[in-house]
């Protein structure tokens, strides 16, 4: 395995979701924090060499670079037992992994990000009026993980996939948001599988 | 190969990903066609059966189901040139389609369904008040893949991958939301490459 650093800021669940994968899979990452609040990820160096999308997380590959976390998480899993090597369940792990990029993190990270890192009162109007359809479109995406989780014990097969590790990042700190996890049963349950990985770390960690 | 049936609204730019996959894979695809402007993926059969999140396209395979169009284009293309085998190189084409879902898709492909289909005068305060983030976010999406194809033919390495698929399928339709892809000539010449493919099907075909 070559020499991995991750470009993070740590309570990003986007980065959160690396560290998780690399901890379960067993792989060792170095770690570079960067203050996205006082843009230290839109510098002309960050841009320049890092990512020039300006976003963390980005895994340091040697002197490459790796950003989209989901991407991030397959690199570092790759030939691990989160990878499914059947191709269906492989292809619908990836199902997750996209949806969740898509249908979840707009929503439930977004809320959790505006209410929580930039405050309400520091809302743009446009933010304030997205509030209510992030809300609808969050609580629609936990209720297709409930149902989901309904009848299996993992998104996809019978073990902790990517997708697993993806969609718990930003689930398990929806209450930031005020999300009422209470209300899906079935993810209050895989949340406690998830944590009871016995190379579980939190997101403080 | 298992049979494979593509449920899709022929129109949308996810859908062609997987068409133009298969064509360039050489798979074959059966296509049913859904109305997406009547509701025909939000009944509760459809719901039920094919996709809980209402949304084409889905590739089903024998009696079983993938959502979310990359994930679909990359069960389609397993084993193909359009996945790269080297680890990094893989981990870089996952990356630029995670992109492609997030700052992409959202600006470029949103803008051109709301002012194409549902139509400026159709369209509710809020969606209009998200118009100029989206023009913006769309034209920094155009201008990160331009810079990157100055320096390279392809997204990934040096051939076509299933990044280049799924990044096309919008930017070369983004003229349909007044984009002006005159601005981004690395780019132009990207998509006349793509046109080039031996097996390239159209949009439209």
């Amino acid at each position: 395995m070559p020499e991995l650093l991750l470009h993070e800021y740590a309570a990003s669940g986007n980065c959160y979701k690396v560290r998780l994968t690399a901890a379960i899979a067993g792989v060792h990452l170095e770690r570079r924090e960067y203050d996205i609040m006082t843009g230290a990820t839109r510098t002309p160096e960050f841009l320049a060499k890092v990512n020039a999308n300006g976003r963390i997380p980005v895994l340091q590959v040697d002197d490459r670079f790796i950003p989209e976390s989901n991407a991030a998480c397959y690199f570092v899993a790759e030939g691990s037992g989160l990878i499914p090597t059947d191709p269906f369940d492989h292809a619908d792990m990836l199902r997750w992994m996209f949806w969740e990029q898509y249908n979840h993190e707009p929503n439930v990270a977004t809320l959790r990000f505006w209410m929580r890192w930039i405050g309400l009162d520091n809302l743009s109007d446009l933010q304030r009026l997205q509030m209510p359809g992030k809300r609808t479109a969050g609580n629609a995406a936990l209720k297709l993980m409930d149902d989901h989780l309904a009848a299996t014990e993992w998104f996809v097969g019978d073990a902790a996939s990517l997708a697993d590790i993806c969609l718990f990042a930003y689930t398990h700190v929806a209450g930031d948001a005020e999300f009422d996890l209470q209300r899906y049963s079935h993810i209050v349950e895989w949340l406690e599988r998830m944590k009871d990985h016995p190379r579980f770390v939190a997101m403080e960690a």
